[in-house]
C-alpha cells in the first residue's frame, strides 16, 4: 500500500534548479527528434495520463515538459466533469475515443480515474463497484500495452501546503486567476479524502505501474515527467522505415 | 485570377537565412506566449488552413514554424482521402467536427479544399458542381470568421523544379523515405493540371484571403507563416480574463 504522506514532494537531493532547467532544454530536443521518428515508426502508440491534486501542475506539465512536441504528432485531452451525454454511459465510452493511433501520443488532463477518484470522496458508489472499476481499468491498460500503446502515468505529488500555496497565487495573479474555480477551494477542504482516494487508485491500479512525480518544485516535475517520456521513446528501438508505413498516411487524392 | 507562374516562390529579396532563422527563434517565444493569453481568453478560435503541392512543405510546416505551442491548445487534423464513410456523406461533413472551440487552434493539413482541387484535376465532377463547391466553402468561411473563428489560409508556393528535387531527395534520404509514396510520381506528372486547379481556388474562394507564402526555401516559409499567425494573435487584443471564461474548462468533480 503506498502511504503518500511518506513520500517526498522536494526534488532528490543534489538537484539543483538551473542545472535540471538546461538539462531540460536538451530533452526537448532530443524529444523532438525521437517524436519525428516514432511518428515515422508507425509501430508503437503512448498515452500518457497525468493525474494529481488541483494545482499539482498537469496543465503546467503539458506547456512545459511537452510544449516541444510536433503538434501533428500529439493530441491532449482534458476530461472535465462528465456531460449529460458522457453521464448516460458506461465511465469508459468517453475514453476510447482518445487513445492514440499508431504513430500517436496522447496526453489525457485527468482520465479514467477521475471516475474512481470522485465517487470515491463522494461516496456515491458502494465499495465493491469501485474495486470493480479498479480490476478493470487494470485488465484495460495491459490490453492496451498488449496492443502496442505504451501507457505512462503519472501522479505529480505536491504536499498540502503547497496547494494552499497555489491556489492563494492563482487568486492574486492577473494571469493565473482565469484557472480559478470556487470549486477549488471546495476540493481544498477534502485533501485528506482525496489522498486517501489517490492511494487506493496508486496501490490498486499498478499492473501498468505509476510514476510518483515530486511535483513542488515545478522544474523537478517538468525534468522528471520529459525523462520518463524520453527514456519510453528510446527504449522502443524506433527506426525509420523503408517504405510509407500504412495507408492511414496516404493523402487525400 | 490569380497566376502562380507569375508569382516568386523564392523569398523576397534582402532576406538572409541566418537571420530569419533567429528571428523565427524570436517569434516561437512570442506564439508561445500569445497562445496562452489567446486560450485564457476564450472568446476567439483559431484555423489555420495549409494547403499546397505534394513536398511543398505542409508537414515541415507544422514541424518547424508552430511546434512551439502548447499542445493542450492546438489540434492538428490531415485530411487524407476520403474513407468509404466519409465519401458516403457530403465533402464538409467530415471537416466539421475538427473546427476550433474558443480558446483552441485548429492546424488543417489538407482541407476541404482537396475536394475542389481533386475532382477538378480527376474531371470528376462537372464544372457547374465545382463552381458551386467554391461557393459553398465561401459562404461557410464568412460565416466561420463571423462566428468567431480567424481563418488563416496559406498557400505554399513552390514551383516544379523544387518539387522534382524534393521528391528525389525524399526517395534517397533514409529519414524522409517513409514518407514517398508512388502516387506522388502520378501527381506530379500532373503539375500543370494541379497549378490550374489551384489557381480557381485562390482566385474564387478568397472571400477569406490566402496566403501565397513563398516556399522553396524552407526557412523562409516556416517565418513567413509562423509571422502571419503571431500577427492575427497580436491583433485580437487579448486578455487574461478576471474570471473562469465558461463551465467548458470546469474540472471532473
Amino acid at each position: 500500500m503506498i502511504h503518500l504522506n511518506r513520500i517526498s514532494t522536494e526534488p532528490p537531493k543534489r538537484w539543483e534548479k538551473k542545472e535540471t532547467k538546461e538539462k531540460l532544454s536538451e530533452l526537448h530536443k532530443e524529444l523532438f527528434e525521437l517524436q519525428n521518428k516514432f511518428f515515422a515508426d508507425g509501430r508503437h502508440a503512448l498515452l500518457i495520463v497525468l493525474q494529481g491534486m488541483d494545482t499539482s501542475g498537469k496543465d503546467g506539465t503539458i506547456r512545459h515538459a511537452l510544449a516541444c512536441m510536433n503538434p501533428m504528432g500529439i493530441e491532449t485531452k482534458s476530461f472535465r466533469m462528465p456531460t449529460k451525454e458522457e453521464g448516460d454511459h458506461d465511465f469508459l465510452w468517453r475514453i476510447y475515443p482518445h487513445l492514440p493511433a499508431k504513430g500517436m501520443i496522447s496526453v489525457f488532463n485527468r482520465s479514467h480515474y477521475e471516475d474512481v477518484l470522485v465517487p470515491t470522496v463522494a461516496k456515491s458508489i458502494p465499495e465493491a463497484g469501485l474495486r470493480h472499476r479498479l480490476e478493470l481499468i487494470n485488465a484495460l491498460e495491459r490490453h492496451w500495452v498488449s496492443s502496442g500503446i505504451g501507457v505512462l502515468k503519472f501522479y505529480l505529488h505536491i504536499d498540502q501546503g503547497e496547494q494552499k500555496e497555489r491556489l492563494a497565487e492563482r487568486k492574486q495573479d492577473p494571469q493565473k486567476r482565469w484557472k480559478y474555480d470556487a470549486a477549488d477551494d471546495v476540493a481544498a477542504k477534502h485533501w485528506d479524502h482525496y489522498r486517501k482516494a489517490y492511494e487506493q487508485v496508486l496501490s490498486g491500479c499498478n499492473d501498468v505501474p505509476w510514476n510518483i512525480i515530486p511535483a513542488n518544485k515545478r522544474w523537478c516535475r517538468n525534468y522528471s515527467v520529459a525523462k520518463v517520456v524520453r527514456d519510453h521513446l528510446d527504449s522502443l528501438e524506433l527506426k525509420y522505415p523503408r517504405k510509407r508505413a500504412s495507408a492511414k498516411r496516404k493523402r487525400a487524392q
